[in-house]
This record gives structure tokens, C-alpha cells and sequence, in this order.
């Protein structure tokens, strides 16, 4: 008769260590098909255990059909192959400390209030407690969207009713769901040059997706073809930064009433224009239900949390309403009414504008940092008074691709404009470099002096 | 020349209230398209304003494109015809609160450490601080993903690499993420009867859904015609609480062999069996890379925190990595490092211990309910020791609609088995309930008393 050595461990009863040596024994033939088990007594008796506990094991065994119980004559291993059970549980593999470099190109966020973060999340759970747990509106909660659409009246200008705001765990999500909202028959237009990531996430829905072609006002309505669906960055283009002005976005407003279309309007970082207000809202010009307005906390807060938002025109909400209102939500109840009473309490108002003094005095040291290096005369700054990001137009005999080669060997990581066309890139592109200085690490901006002359 | 109250609010710079009236008025026509605008100085000195205010409010309409400068000239309202601003923010409808009754059909989460949780998640801000806020792997956490390798090892004796593990906000986008990873060409099987919303999900992401046909032992190999996607739940099937043995499971791990296809595993509520351990996943059976597991905190835990995972096969996994590793993560960091914790620390199999009496405590109070209300002796109660749901079997001559309005005239609300089935309702779901007790209210279950006597 086998004998097991049956260790006692926390958490697993005598008992399951019996049947698990006895599984493992019939996984791995040890107990061939058809061999007969000790009957319950004598395997307990000479495991020193209690009759009790053989019969749960053998209970278990019978229950998951790895042995069978003849009337009278005892139990037996079924006749089935079973495959071998793989043993050690691998690793993963530990990530390498990040290099000390000048990353000009990583996203990121800083100065989060954990502080104030923390102690709202605190009340929220003292508050609402097991309210928190009931299912909740797949919208996302009332309180949240309510905050969302005073801020946006108070800082956008934007009439906006909650009940059309859908909240969603990050906008990658929410473009799939307008996917599904808008049809994928549909074309889909995206900027070019552009966030290439966009592109990305529609080819996977399975769209078609075309390039929007664009001048130094936006995006050309007259250059969409038969697509009707139009995602646009219009308050501050990434990279380019570019700034589409009112008469352009009436234009586009009157090509989507034209094309029985719709905008996807990105306004992804309005809230870092460092003088002036960002420009009104397609969606707070639009009055044929043709503009949905897509934001964030992850610039604006941190991409930590996940929240993103989309507001529906009153059309597609009733849509929205009709095929996919039985989504559940994706965002945790604890973060949404965290958030919420972050926004209503004046704690986000009081972040931005922390940030937005944050990220000047940070563009001020890059821009000094450049206008000091050794390449200083050949540099010349893009902008248009809108944060985190701005072009650099390097004059240079070398190609894109030396001229990245060339920096990085100084530790500074840049990202061509090319990169950023999914097509044809124009000669204007050559030399254009797109800086992101929302993550770098400004002790770093040394290396800047390190670019060799020529 | 014009004149306006400009109100110091807060928040509000004077330049953007005198900027507000102005844009106010080009769009309402006050001042029509052509119209010259009085010189900064003049305008100034009548509102009695520094002349830096209207410079600062005249830029930002310039910057919009709502006036035109013309050299030596002045100001001019541009000539565009802007559509109207709406007024007043809609209120969002209050919601009402609950009725009395006793819902045997909710879903729900109760008894929520939040203690726990919350001291757990003020130890991750201060442990990991800024950490928290670097962009993640868009899989989740290492953290999360070690401890829930580990947890379904201990628990659940799986073998899983945490390289294989996807963690996601819910399985609703987790299902949506399979359709893009294993193709709309395919045609998926869902049980029948079975979980409806898993047919809308699969619907609105525009694949083809068929029923796949069931038996005493779980869904039939043979009756998938060319379905190459199959979706079960073997371990406690939704709505029936069958459990699928293991000859069978081999069975339905052959046809996904043969059919080149794959199994999505839906382990949604394997912790909640009271006497024996839950069967071995088919995960943990297959061989051949064709399981796709997929289990949720939501019912172990709680639906607020919105954590669902799933485990991929090696080949799925290098397609995943891929095609899909361009999407961000969807759960907080936050979340995802105070679960982590939360297993690790072995709260979450005390809290699965706890639950799991407290469920079967409620159980029995419900089944001795029934067997003491007036119709005792026309139900039979149907499940095999699993949780948070049974069926009940109702001898009557009644109609379901009539049996389940004759219950809700009590304050009872019970969903009919026909309600769960797609096609062809069978005889047999005649009169049988699902009663499902997760969410019950039991100071309601005096309701059964008030059943009326035929």
C-alpha cells in the first residue's frame, strides 16, 4: 500500500493533502487505469489518519471522476489519460533600472496630491460605505458626472448635461465602444501627421481608417473623401501643436452636417495653454448633435487612475442607451466618487493651476537648456501657448535618423516628426524633432551642453 | 460704446469676464459681423479697466477668430454667423429609493473589508508614492499578476505564469479584447441556456453567436457545428449550477484540438462551493494551448472595484503581445497594488472563508423559508453545492409569466429559467425559478409567508 507523507499546511486541510498525493499518483500513472485503491480503513490505518478524513479524499476524487465507487467491491482508477501536471511556478523577469537620460519623449505625470487624494478617498468610504458596493450606473456615478460638467461649464465654457457623459476606465476603451456605437461600416478619418496610437486602436476594431489631411489650420474637409467619422485634436494637435481657429472649426462642423457624420473631438490637454484660454469646444458650436467630446484625468491629473470620459450628443445617447447600456461600468466606484468630490471641492482647479505653473517653469528650463547648448543657432522653437509638448525645427545636413542617433549617443531621447505620418512625410518634416517634457528628468538637461559641434 | 458689469468672480481674471461679454454679444449679433470695436484705450477708460484687461480679452478673440485687427485700423467683429449658446446646465433626475421587497433575482456584494482595504491602500501611496503614477504594463502590475498566480495555485491548483495574465477593468472588456484577439471571422458558442449579456457582448462587437446545446453534463462536443470559439462556465454553470465532470471536460478539450479552436473558461464563481473544492479548471487540464481562463473579483470581492483577469495560452499570449500590447491597462495603479496586497497578505482567503459561511448561512435561511412557506410542498430545490444561486422547481398549473406575477404581487421578485434561454425553451424550464440570493434583503423573507394557498 503507498504510503504519503501528509505535511500539515496552513490553509489546507489534511484531507485535500490526500487527495492531491492521490491525484497526482493517478495523473502520473503511478495508480494506473483500473487499479483498485486501498479500501477506506486500511489506507487510514496505515496513514495514521482518521477514517473521515480518506473518505473526503475519495469523495473529492469520485466527485471530479478520477475514480469510481463499485457497490460492495471498492473504488477504482477510472480509465482516462490524464495529462501530466506541470510543477514550478516560473518567475517574472525583474525590470532593469531605468538609465539616467533626458527623455524627451516619455509621458508621464508628477506632483500628484496624494495627500488630498487619500484622505477623500478616506470620506468616501466612511461616507457611503456599502454603497460603494451596489451595482452602479454603467455610466458611471451621478455625482462624478455632475462634477465633470460644472468644471467643463466653468473652465470650457461648455453647456453640458450629465446624463450624455460616459465614463470609461481610459479612452482606449471608449474609442472601442464608439466603435461599436458608431458602426464599423463606417470611415474613419484620422489627423495626419498624428497620434499614432489612434490608428492603432481603429485597425484593431477592424475599420478602414484614413488619413485627414491637413494645413496650418487643421484638418481639410474637403480632403475626407467618403469617410464619416472625423477624430480630431482641434484645441492643440499632437505633435504639432497646431491651433484649428473658429472659421476652420465651422467648416467642419458644416462637412459632418454634410457627410451625415460625426467628430471625434480630442481635447486631451486644454487644460495646459499657459496664457490665454484654449479655444471653445467644437462640441460647444456644434447644434446638430454632430461632436463628441472626448477628455481625461491623465494629463491633466494622472494616468494612474484610469478615468476618461466621452459626452454623446443627444442623439447618439439615445443610441448609446438602446444597444450598449448593458456594458457595465469600468471604473471602481471608490475612484469615480473620489474624483468626484476632487472636482467639486475646487481641489482639481487648485492642481491645473499648480501644473500648469509646474510645466512653464519646466518649458522654460528646457527652452534656456537649448537656447544655451552648443547647437543653440541652429534650434528654433514651434509653439502655440499650449503645454507639455512642442516641435523643434533643427537646421541640419544630417537625416532624421542620424540626427536622433547623434543625440542619443549624449543620452537624449527625441522623436523625429516624421514618426508621427502614417504616409508620405513632406520635406517641411526634415529636421523637426517633437519634444515632450512632460516626464523628463531636468536634472538631466546637462547633456544638452554635451552635443558636439560641428 | 458698450457697457458691461464685469464681476470679480473667483477663478474668474477680469480680462475673462470682460472677454465673455464681448464673445457673448458677436454671437447673440449685439455686435454684428463688420462692426468696429471701440480702440483699448476708449474702452478702457469707459469701464474703468487697465487698458492690459481689454489688450488681454481683444487677444484671446483675435487668438479665436471671432475679430480681425486690420493695421492702424482697429478691431472688427469677423464676419461669421455663430450659432446660439444655451443657457442653464440640465439637473440630473434624483433616483428613487429602493422598494421594500425581496429581490431573489439582484446581483450584489456585501460585507466589504473596508478597513482593511483602506489602510491597505494608504500603505501603497506611502510605500510606493510617484511610482504609482509611471505608466504601466498595459497587462497590470507584476504585484497583481504574481499574487494571482499564486492565489490559484494554493487555491485553485493551477499552474499559471503571470506573463500569461491580462488584468482588465471587468470581464465586459476583457470579452471585447478576445474578439479582437481571436478575430470577428470566427463564430462563437455561447450555452444555451446561459448568461444572456455574454450573446450581447459578442452582438455588439459584430461576431456571429450560436447557441451551443447542453446536457446533464455540460455542452455537447457534437453539437457545435462550426463553431471554433466556445464559452462555458464548467465549473458552475450560470443559471443551472451544473457542474461539468472531467471525462467531459477531456471531451471538450478534444473538440477544441480538432476544431482548432478555443475555450473561453469562465471560473466566475468556483470560491464559492461550501463542502468540496471546486473541479480542476479545464486551464489546468489543457495541453494545448486552447483555454482561455477568465475569473473577477467582482463576486469574490466586490463588483466597486471593477478587477477581472484573464490567463492566456503561450501562442495567444505572443499574438496578444503582438497585436493588442498598444493598449493602455484600465484599473488604477492604486487599485491594482492594494489588491496585490490584499492576496498576498492573505486577506483575501480569510475574506473568501468569511463569505463563504456567510453565504451558506444564508442559504439555509432561504431554503428553510421555502420549506416553511405555504407552497412547501410544491418546490424542490435543484443545485449542486455552489453559491449564490439554485434553481426551484414550482409544481403549479400556472404559466411562468403567472407564476412570477403571482410572486411579485407578494414583493417577491424570481426570474423565470425560460428567461435565460436564447431559442427553443424546453418543458422541462417549466415552473423552475432561479433564485439567486447574493443581494436578498433577509428581513424580506417573511414574504414567502404571504403566499397564497390555492
Amino acid at each position: 500500500m503507498r504510503t504519503y507523507e501528509l505535511k500539515k499546511s496552513p490553509g489546507v486541510p489534511l484531507y485535500e493533502a490526500l487527495y492531491r498525493c492521490l491525484r497526482q499518483d493517478i495523473q502520473s500513472g503511478e495508480l494506473p487505469p483500473g487499479s483498485k485503491l486501498p479500501s477506506k480503513r486500511a489506507l487510514a490505518e496505515h496513514l495514521k489518519v482518521s477514517k473521515i478524513t480518506v473518505e473526503a479524499a475519495y469523495g473529492q476524487l469520485l466527485s471530479e471522476g478520477f475514480i469510481t465507487a463499485r457497490e460492495k467491491v471498492g473504488y477504482f482508477v477510472e480509465a482516462q489519460t490524464y495529462p501530466q501536471v506541470q510543477s514550478k511556478l516560473p518567475e517574472l523577469p525583474q525590470a532593469e533600472p531605468p538609465a539616467q537620460v533626458l527623455d524627451l519623449t516619455a509621458n508621464g505625470s508628477v506632483r500628484f496630491p496624494f495627500s488630498v487624494w487619500s484622505k477623500l478617498q478616506r470620506e468616501v468610504m466612511l461616507d457611503l460605505g456599502e454603497k460603494l458596493l451596489q451595482p452602479m450606473e454603467n455610466q458611471g456615478c451621478g455625482a462624478l458626472r455632475r462634477a465633470i460638467a460644472e468644471h467643463l461649464g466653468a473652465f470650457r465654457g461648455m453647456t453640458v448635461n450629465p446624463q450624455n457623459i460616459i465614463i470609461g476606465a481610459g479612452t482606449d476603451f471608449l474609442y472601442n465602444l464608439l466603435l461599436q456605437l458608431l458602426g464599423q461600416e463606417r470611415i474613419y478619418a484620422v489627423e495626419e501627421p498624428g497620434y499614432q496610437k489612434i490608428r492603432k486602436i481603429y485597425g484593431a476594431g477592424g475599420v478602414c481608417c484614413v488619413d485627414a489631411p491637413m494645413d496650418g489650420q487643421g484638418v481639410l474637409p474637403q480632403g475626407l473623401g467618403n469617410a464619416s467619422v472625423l477624430h480630431i485634436s482641434p484645441s492643440h494637435h499632437f505633435p504639432t501643436g497646431l491651433v484649428t481657429p473658429v472659421r476652420r472649426r465651422l467648416e467642419l462642423l458644416q462637412w459632418a452636417q454634410e457627410a451625415d457624420g460625426f467628430i471625434i473631438e480630442d481635447d486631451y490637454d486644454s487644460e495646459f495653454r499657459f496664457h490665454s484660454r484654449p479655444l471653445p469646444a467644437l462640441y460647444a458650436l456644434d447644434r446638430c448633435g454632430r461632436v463628441i467630446y472626448m477628455n481625461s484625468f491623465s494629463k491633466s491629473l494622472t494616468p494612474a487612475i484610469r478615468i476618461s470620459y466621452m459626452i454623446l450628443p443627444d442623439g447618439l445617447m439615445e443610441i448609446y442607451r438602446e444597444k450598449l447600456s448593458f456594458y457595465s461600468g469600468t471604473v471602481a466606484s471608490f475612484e469615480q466618487y473620489t474624483l468626484a468630490r476632487f472636482l467639486s471641492q475646487g481641489y482639481f482647479e487648485k492642481h491645473i493651476n499648480r501644473m500648469r505653473k509646474f510645466y512653464k517653469a519646466r518649458r522654460d528650463k528646457v527652452v534656456s537648456a537649448l537656447e544655451a547648448c552648443p547647437w543653440h543657432n541652429r534650434l528654433t522653437i514651434l509653439e502655440q501657448d499650449a503645454g507639455l509638448h512642442f516641435l523643434l525645427q533643427v537646421q541640419t545636413p544630417l537625416s532624421d535618423e542620424e540626427l536622433v542617433e547623434l543625440w542619443q549617443k549624449q543620452g537624449i531621447l527625441v522623436q523625429p516628426l516624421r514618426s508621427f505620418y502614417h504616409g508620405q512625410v513632406p520635406d517641411s518634416a526634415q529636421g523637426m524633432l517633437v519634444l515632450n517634457y512632460s516626464a523628463l528628468d531636468e536634472s538631466q538637461l546637462w547633456r544638452l551642453n554635451t552635443l558636439p559641434k560641428e
